[in-house]
């Protein structure tokens, strides 16, 4: 193919061929003077997800009246939204726009990826295309739902196409911390976006798959619009390490570990990582046993699917591990950011039912901590050394590597791909700019960048870059069975009683009369000890006759008035005697 | 002085002079055998003091019937104490021994080594003993709750000596991150121990006066019976930068700035990190505001004291910052930790009363994230992104060194100290574990190495190390100006409270009849959005009435029982529709 025939190969998008396509445009106006101008393509993505980090947990894209989604995740909460279980984005959009809705691509299977699809599904049916392994692991979330035989599932694999409405989306192979994960072509007569979704680059990946770097080249050859490319690790310079170098990290730990039993904590879906545990702990001649019911669940599927290969024998049930001498024993399990209620935090407070840790053992934590979960892990590894256990934790030894592109493979991607237009997507604000700065170095203008907030909607032509609008969109929190019934009132109330208790002041009042028939009664909660403070709960008491018995006086016949009087005097009472406000609950009875 | 000389200088606890004494032990014990072997000296330690870190916040030293205290601190709760508004040690081992104690030193003015001496000394009235900046510091503590004239105060100086009972301790500056810090040469007829206190090895401090290793280095000349070392950065590796290192990183960073206005955010007991703030302001020709009332306090008593030298008429009223031009203004603020309240995450969500920030702010956070914080300075940090503003954090340039020694330091201080035993203090268990490490790979026997626990009394011969005791120890919340009437019934509510919230069944019965007279009615607080549960509100009333009236027909006449009734069926109730756990509370009214 000659240089001319490439660059005529280059669709809208491609930067050097901008100057062709202008030519073009001015020599069809001088023809057809009359005709009004042709708009331009474009085509709209929406960011519809993501506390906090734009094109994580959703987005949408959109040309004419088609629109098709790439990934619907969850997020965690931090102890900003006390009591609540899971964040998922607000769907109010794509119901909204239901009847547009092609279908729904997910690039891998990670909870932030995947956790929100059951409770979209619930509202909109549409069908889910995904590589095999994250089918599998969705399948395991629709079943929780109960939702499994209700929707389409269709497996692809990497280099397939699907065909949505005016898009073609292509599927392209990319590394990640967990197999089977891609990245997207996505094809519309506006030109061809990349979106990486989560990557890295890995030459010698476990399962000797390495990222489609050929495939993104060919795309680039004929001329990229726009890329949307993962900004998790824009901080951080150099290289990500190569997952086998966890493998090493392993086999010499193992080692090290002489005749102690072995306990791994690690993310319970990086099947890589559990590969290589498997591996080691064969070679040595240990048995592997599996705590934690994420764990478990990726193991069957794992092995199901084909991504694990454990060999018959190896592994053996929980309730066994007492039939096996320490030295030829490794526990894999979940709790590698110190969650509260993980296997790893129970048994580094002596607290978990099945395995007692002794100064026999050997915990290797395989995994960073999450930013926010440093103070978490860290008691975990204290409690766990106040045992007398060997514990290797963080940078003490390469026990974990990112799943996720640094400074150099982001450069090395935005190099191959050179697109037009850049979003840096999948990161906090502060990640993204450092992102856009990294494009910048590598010669894309600043106007050519776009910064993203979640709820907006862009549009992309081959000239420009912009917002065109905002859409219903953010945080929907999920307690319990309750989607969205918890919101700010509820939160703001449970922070409240959270720092300083309750206390309620209820009281019986002749309806005719206005007397108190029974009470006040005060009675707090998270608080104060009740005990040790008598006669402040005394003098709370004897205040609340006396503005009840004022409001008669006055002939406040209206509750609420009086149960105000009583809010305001109680506070004003409890922050001088305690220099606290706790939540003041007047309650009156009428007969 | 000969070596022999030097050798017979040393005392008990020299570690090349054991084999000597022992000697001398057995030439005495052959010349008077009929007399019973003499008591070895010893000297005891507690740990009284400091969440998670021994050592940290508070130290006893015993001697015969002599005590004295090391520092008095508080520490900062975390999320796992909510409502909480400081962390104080138990002084009850303090008071029940109050006769014996002779005084208290304090080896600098951070809060963790000075915030619990007010508390302490409305208990216990005792000498105070500290440099001039702590005393200047303690002064301020004392004065808020009003103890300012009850305590006697006294203003010491490094390489002075405190005579307390049969303790002889001398004070031996050491560099940190605040001035005026010392160790502390502890001698008593059992041996001298070194407490090095919070320290770093500065060559180039920014007020010139580097740590005495000098004294230091004549104490181990004599023999030092045990070590106890700050183990805050027993993890890193290397040595700390030099203070004055941030200042080159300001004049770098300012000059960046160009015509911006620079907001520094710092610690605020930093009074070196201030100087050099308000240097290379002036050299710039910028004007400086301080906004905080912790820095506000540190910028009165520093320069009242001669530790914090500013130009007349550099600095200006925060109130008056309208009338310079950014370029002309440096602002210091409180903030760095991303804390709530503060003043930086004001500006940052435009929230500040007097500072709004711009895309012409230039922001640098002169700190680190304590850990457990850095999700909330993250948060800080995106939030000025988003609106414009640079900002310049943690690792991109050297705008924060740690006022603790690294490895290379603390292998220093212990090979020129020699001690026979060493104690790792003032760190997590993982921290005193690495430096226990470091100790071994010193030299010292793993015998002569004793890591302890908050709580415990070890006693010290020339011998051995051991545990003698478990004293009463711990932790003693503030909440608002009660101290200790939080303890854990009233934290588990305030916990239980904020995930799930309280419904409160409130009825009024006729006592006699035990009929309903008024309610049940249901109330709801932290729970869910009412409004939109109001069928679920409703099942809760009829079930609640359900259960008085089945507890009427069996004739329990018992309330507290009825109580249990009704909370044990609504929280099934509750469950069953929700899968939350509320509080639930019945309230009944008799009359």
């Amino acid at each position: 193919m000659t240089n001319q025939n490439r660059q005529s190969d280059r669709n809208a998008g491609g930067k050097r061929n901008s100057k062709k396509r202008y030519v073009t445009y001015r020599k069809a106006s001088k023809k057809k003077s009359l005709r009004p101008p042709v708009a331009k393509e474009s085509v709209n993505i929406a960011f519809l997800g993501g506390m906090n980090e734009i094109g994580k947990n959703m987005t949408l894209y959109e040309y004419g009246n088609d629109m098709f989604i790439v990934d619907c995740g969850l997020a965690f909460p931090n102890s900003d939204l006390p009591g609540v279980d899971l964040v998922i984005p607000d769907f109010s959009y794509v119901e909204n726009n239901a009847d547009k809705i092609k279908g729904l691509i997910v690039t891998h299977g990670h909870e932030d990826h995947i956790g929100g699809l059951a409770y979209l599904l619930k509202k909109v049916n549409i069908p889910i295309y995904a590589t095999k392994l994250t089918i599998g692991l969705i399948k395991g979330k629709l079943e929780e739902h109960g939702l499994l035989n209700k929707v389409k599932l269709v497996e692809i694999k990497a280099r397939d196409n699907i065909t949505l409405g005016s898009f073609n989306i292509e599927l392209i192979h990319v590394n990640h911390s967990i197999p089977d994960a891609v990245g997207l072509a996505i094809r519309c007569p506006a030109g061809v976006i990349i979106q990486t979704g989560d990557f890295k680059i890995d030459t010698t990946p476990v399962d000797g798959d390495m990222i489609d770097l050929q495939r993104f080249a060919e795309y680039a050859k004929r001329g990229v619009l726009a890329l949307l490319s993962d900004s998790t690790n824009a901080e951080r310079p150099g290289y990500s390490a190569s997952e086998k170098s966890v493998g090493e990290s392993f086999e010499m730990l193992f080692r090290k570990a002489k005749n102690k039993r072995i306990v791994v904590a690690t993310f319970a879906s990086n099947i890589h990582r559990v590969q290589q545990i498997v591996d080691v702990a064969q070679s040595r001649g240990r048995k592997v046993a599996v705590i934690g019911r994420s764990l478990e669940n990726l193991v069957s599927v794992g092995t199901e699917l084909g991504y694990l290969n454990i060999p018959e024998g190896l592994l053996i049930d929980i309730n066994l591990i007492k039939n096996y001498p320490d030295d030829k024993l490794v526990i894999i399990t979940t709790g590698s950011q110190g969650e509260p209620m993980s296997a790893l935090t129970k048994m580094s407070i002596g607290e978990h039912r099945k395995v007692s840790v002794t100064p026999n053992d050997y915990v290797i934590i395989s995994a960073t901590p999450i930013p926010g979960n440093e103070k978490m892990v860290g008691n975990v590894v204290n409690e766990l050394m106040k045992r007398g256990v060997d514990v290797i934790y963080e940078k003490m030894y390469e026990v974990h590597v990112s799943g996720h592109a640094c400074q150099e493979e982001l450069k090395l991607m935005m190099g191959l791909i050179k697109p037009k237009f850049f979003i840096p997507v999948h990161g906090e604000q502060k990640h993204l700019q450092k992102h856009a700065l990294l494009a910048q170095s590598m010669g894309i203008n600043t106007e050519n960048i776009y910064i993203g907030n979640i709820g907006e909607k862009i549009q992309i032509t081959s000239d420009e870059i912009k917002k065109i609008d905002n859409i219903p969109s953010g945080e929907v929190y999920v307690d319990g069975i309750g989607v969205g019934d918890v919101g700010n009132i509820v939160l703001n109330d449970r922070k409240h009683l959270s720092k300083d208790g309750i206390i309620i002041v209820v009281a019986t009042i002749d309806s005719s009369s206005g007397y108190v028939i029974s009470g006040p009664d005060i009675v707090s909660r998270g608080f104060v000890y009740v005990r040790e403070n008598e006669a402040l709960m005394n003098s709370a008491r004897d205040l609340a006759c006396r503005v009840i018995d004022e409001c008669y006086d006055k002939k406040y016949h209206d509750w609420n008035t009086v149960k105000t009087h009583l809010r305001d005097e109680l506070s004003k009472l409890m922050y001088e005697k305690t220099k606290r406000s706790p939540m003041i609950l007047p309650i009156l009875m009428e007969i």
